[in-house]
């Protein structure tokens, strides 16, 4: 995780230089013909919504992703360049944080799938899991009992899957 | 902020003393008469929720807890016990993560009034508006733009009622 | 309350009558010519939810539901119709317990007006004030305190109109 | 669906026949004995849901629906004559646009099963396979990403059990 | 079931006696050592949370509620100590009331699970099975037709179960 | 409503101009200096979304969006760049067709104002009243009585504004 930060600062960087010479950018975008400004960005945007969920998946991509694009191919598309690249790739809160709070939102809308990949990239991103009950905890209140049940037995199976003891 | 877990730290060891001297600590409880040990310790708990309450609130007592008391005890002693005392009152996060959480829970159900109080609690927490700023942004993707732009309208009315410039 | 079943059974022995003598019935019905055997039942369906109504608020009619009717024909017909005459009119359940159930389903979903107006019939259908805040204290369990607290301030609104004291 | 509202009208003016001869149509009614208006009435409401339900699900009967009546013969009723009969079964605005209306309402409050049976109705209905994806897209924006997401796997099942390629 | 309140009221006046008698108390406590009247209290009330549950379960243990135990100590202890014990354990409201307001609170939300579960507290609280259908058909009022027809789904199952006829 | 494709295809090929001319549109940007691929697309985004805005609101601006602007720049930039650019820019669902089915949804979730907001736009994009009315009957279905009396009441205040005669 710590060196998370640092491999982004360093592609930033090499993005302040791709952003003078739009053609480079162009050959590493997905749909790179033609070359637009417009296609280049969107594909920028893309690209660094890719790049975010690596670091949430500790380099792994999400299959379930993967799936949506061939059918879904707009909401695939947002996802990684609005949802993960724009909102999930700002820097103002640091990813503990965020997926902590992501995680207090998936749980109270009682989005359990979501909630249990979040707690996975809380996880990833440096939380302990006894933050992650915390935050179960802290759903009774808003939420109501039920749906704090529900993520405990989310993270029943993370804590399972990732061999986390009680 | 930076004193109150020290002060909150006095107050747990003079409970700690109290706790050998029951009556003691029934003389500061609110229903102190006939003392029985559960009084005691439900007093405790109340006790510790309002502690909880007024560092959050910055040492303040709260109005619109004040007018629950009278008509419904049960859900101003529930609030106070469960809600403030046993949940925010934990002590494994800390409490500026807690109330970005319990922040985007809020903002997620639509609580609006709960998100504006929480979002106060979470600048007198140490947040920057800055960063509540981001939880409004993140609620865009678990819950859709209306909530955030909700949330959104909520955070104007609380940065000029405290004065925080853009 | 007590003379509630009974005018109720009175009137519907008179509709049993009626039911023989379709065009006395639609005399008294709202949209009353042509006669035909469905503007009869419909009628019959809308005059037994206005009565549904009236017995639910001791004998007023509801000025928020007047002002639908001139605009909204369908949404008043089928909330007499439907939602008063054929599901609230059922004489399974005993009608305190229904306003008490129904209380509880409107505070877990945050309709704080439609709360109101259920809790002010549950007092009608001979519910205490105690038992009102009761369904108050349950619902921090299903739905969260927010809700709860909600719940309690429609509440203070209601008993402060009825004179009702703590 | 062209023929449908032909053949609805065709049917509505039989009933505009049988409206002056009670008798035949309580013959025809599930419930016949003993025949009142009322119950004329009724069954002409439930069988008109029924005819709406077979209109949007290709001449076929729902499996779900058929079993719902054994157990829960109210909410049977009440689907059919007031869900499918009564509001379904307006004219004012085209099937289409109903039913993808009614599909991002289903979608953006988590109801995944109702919202594939009436994705699957919106096709019967007349709209293309890229119509309803729009409206997954657009739910994104009232009710987030997770809705979205979540109506977007449903829809990849129905196109799969339909046979629609992307 | 007419048993459980003089069973309760019997283990009550044991409460009275203990409660001067603290250490008696404590020997029954789970979290025994050492002996503060904080202690004593908490274990009293998850005890107290505990006998409700058994009293809602006629007399058995609820096996999901025991898994949550191991992992989940805060919210198992919150559910059994506030939920059950504060909440449940109320005497204003009977216990057959309480249980068809809870049904449909957790019927509106979409708590499916839950639903069912309360449906069986329930029935062994003396409701009957059509006392029950009566929930969900009102839930359509406040809710809407999906959410009553997933309860209706579930109480099929519990029905199913218990071996309750149509 | 009818010249606004028109004045859309106009600006579009406009737009295509401009796509091989970047500075040009930069010129036109919000934050156009330094120049870079990034900043056009980005604008361009922006750009659309403002002009789908004017589009549905009958040419005018919005004082609400730009109000948030100042203080929540990245609300503001991400709901006219991805909520109206990207999602409500799209051109498979005719602009009527798309606000039906958004108030079908902002009605459902409750959220008031939004569906004001947007059934004033499709009134804009050639809706009639009655229509709108239509989504008003039809959310009683998916969403229950209250959130549909809710939006009646919404569209009154809309109809009274606008002059709309019921």
């Amino acid at each position: 995780m710590k060196t998370t930060p640092i491999s982004r600062a360093v592609k930033r960087s090499l993005c302040a230089l791709f952003a003078s010479a739009p053609l480079l950018l162009v050959a590493a975008g997905a749909h790179a013909t033609p070359a637009s400004p417009v296609q280049v960005a969107e594909s920028q945007r893309y690209e660094r919504g890719i790049e975010v969920l690596r670091d949430l998946n500790n380099g792994q991509s999400q299959p379930v992703f993967e799936a949506m694009r061939k059918e879904f191919p707009f909401l695939a598309d947002s996802t990684a360049s609005y949802a993960l690249g724009d909102v999930w790739g700002r820097q103002v809160l640091d990813p503990k944080s965020r997926q902590l709070a992501a995680m207090a939102a998936f749980a109270a809308l009682g989005l359990r799938g979501f909630f249990k990949t979040h707690a996975g990239y809380a996880l990833n991103m440096g939380a302990s899991p006894e933050e992650l009950k915390e935050i179960v905890y802290l759903v009774t209140v808003p939420a109501g009992f039920p749906r704090a049940i529900e993520a405990s037995q989310a993270l029943q199976e993370l804590f399972a899957e990732r061999g986390v003891r009680p």
